[in-house]
């Protein structure tokens, strides 16, 4: 099938899942290529050292099961929560809220294209709801405005990274515990390294990335209602609304949902049935050992990460005839994998 | 609903669609404001004198008819041709396809999630084909890579724009003919003015732009094959791709498809009752006058374009808490809107 072959090698280059760009050109395809191919960036993940891989811990994991598809088919979405010291107070209420079941029988109730697919209870705070409003769990937090920033060690991309990484929306975009982070600098003690200077660091609105509807400020969400970001990075959210997270594995099931017709996105009454059931949502290690997934991310300080990110900004392998030369911070995706343990 | 309205007027101040924004935040929800709010991106749009608004020719309008989804509903995207001088080898060559009713009855045949919705006929130069291949219209363009730059005119945004416009991929990232576009210049002539610059240029890969599929260079696609951005713009394929418009209308009916289960999200042939029909694709000058959808887009040279820019990369409207301070340009969505004239 040589178009679909093609048109798979052109996206085999360049673009995720892992799985499909592990695939290398097939040798027909090779044929006219007068270089030995560069490594595609999928090739450099694959062959990174096990060393390099970091585990997710279970208590950094939600796991959250959609009603079955129209065909039966499950649908589960993993959700890798923000290390500290980011966001921690609405990680707190979030897991209060799956532990408390809180969760448990809310819907997607709003799917804006290039845009957001937002979740939540339909009777919480709600004076038009016609069902009872869940009692809240207790020992929630309420954040305020200070805590969408923090001061984060980061990597820079200095080392092993060539290219342009100029970024619209701060002085610098970089990664820290394996997540996207942008960052303000403040002026450096005398005789300070890079590394010592003090910054303003906050995750980015990245495709994928989860986060926190909120009211006005200073109210700044409880965390009952969550959305992630479906389309082109809205990064002008960044530091206006709380990011906790992103979604790991199942992304397809919140991204492909029909488009609510009513303003924002929101699925109006008369499409009430198009709102998908959330029919639990778990810390993940709250499950028997045996049902817990397991994920793992190749380390943002590593240098197969280095090697990676390089490489996506400057694209050797074939297909390409214009490496781009940088890098916007949202398309170097940090990679992660399920880890599947023998039996 | 408050939760609603809360969450609805966090999005209204933020995201297209123009309808959604048009809609101020209630009464209710203005109390507590401190300040008079500034206009959202899209009250400037709103208030936008006619004058800035430019109507697309239907001769750079196609016009793509979808089989009706599963309750029935017409699905139609209307597609906007990028003007001259891009791309004008291929857009020749699609007219051409169009023209001879060769799109009819093709298929949607690769979603991957947060890349691309791809679409062709899977007969096309295809060896494993099951069909015949339909026979190729008289008169197509071989293009060749030197056609993916061209020398244009542009916005630079320095007009009424305040704050960062770094760009990743490129020296300027700007706008031209109504299009997102990235550029490089040439040290100008001797006393020439910055609108002088000799550039090289492009245009680039944001959300819902649509590109060519093709071969391996020195072949550099016929136009047969088609696809649109579905996730967060990979610019990595600027100037490695052909542009040749963006959908404007019915995006949702490319961006919402099953992603497919194979390899870079074709689908199988398991799941080939997914690839969505598509009956019919036509240049909008072909119709009948009646059924001419009818466009128009806000100069990206007026004063409205530039206030509207500077909004979206300093957003003083109710819910923000910082201004982003700066947008990245497939952030700055120009607007279209469709002409309904009254009868």
């Amino acid at each position: 099938m040589r178009t679909m072959l093609l048109a798979a090698s052109a996206a085999l280059a360049l673009s995720l899942p892992l799985a499909a760009q592990d695939e290398p050109p097939s040798s027909s395809e090779a044929v006219g290529q007068t270089k030995t191919p560069a490594p595609a960036p999928a090739e450099i993940v694959a062959a990174a050292p096990k060393a390099d891989w970091v585990t997710i811990p279970a208590e950094e994991l939600l796991v959250m099961t959609l009603a079955p598809d129209a065909e039966g088919k499950p649908r589960q979405v993993v959700i890798q929560l923000m290390p500290a010291p980011f966001s921690q107070g609405w990680i707190h209420n979030i897991k209060l809220f799956a532990r408390a079941k809180w969760f448990d029988n809310i819907s997607v109730n709003r799917v804006q294209d290039n845009y957001v697919t937002q979740w939540g209870d339909l009777n919480y705070d709600n004076p038009e709801a016609k069902g009872k409003p869940k009692p809240l769990p207790e020992g929630l937090k309420v954040m305020t405005e200070a805590e969408y920033t923090a001061d984060m060690p980061f990597r820079s991309l200095s080392t092993g990274f060539k290219g342009s990484r100029k970024d619209p929306y701060a002085e610098e975009a970089a990664f820290s515990g394996g997540f996207p982070v942008a960052f303000r600098f403040y002026p450096p003690p005398p005789g300070a390294k890079l590394s010592e200077f003090a910054t303003s660091s906050w995750p980015t609105h990245c495709y994928g990335m989860v986060g926190v509807g909120r009211n006005y400020s200073p109210d700044t969400g409880s965390g009952a209602e969550l959305y992630t970001v479906i389309g082109h990075a809205p990064r002008h959210l960044d530091r206006n609304i709380a990011l906790v997270g992103r979604v790991i594995e199942g992304m397809q099931f919140l991204s492909s949902l029909p488009r609510g017709s009513g303003d924002l996105g929101f699925y109006t009454e008369a499409e009430a049935a198009k709102r998908t059931p959330i029919l639990t949502v778990r810390v993940a290690s709250d499950l028997p050992a045996g049902e817990q997934p397991k994920f793992e991310y190749l380390s943002t300080e590593s240098q197969a990460f280095a090697t990676y990110a390089d490489a996506i900004a400057n694209r050797r392998d074939p297909f390409f005839i214009v490496p781009a030369g940088g890098a916007d911070i949202c398309n170097i995706k940090v990679p992660v994998r399920r880890v599947v343990e023998a039996n």
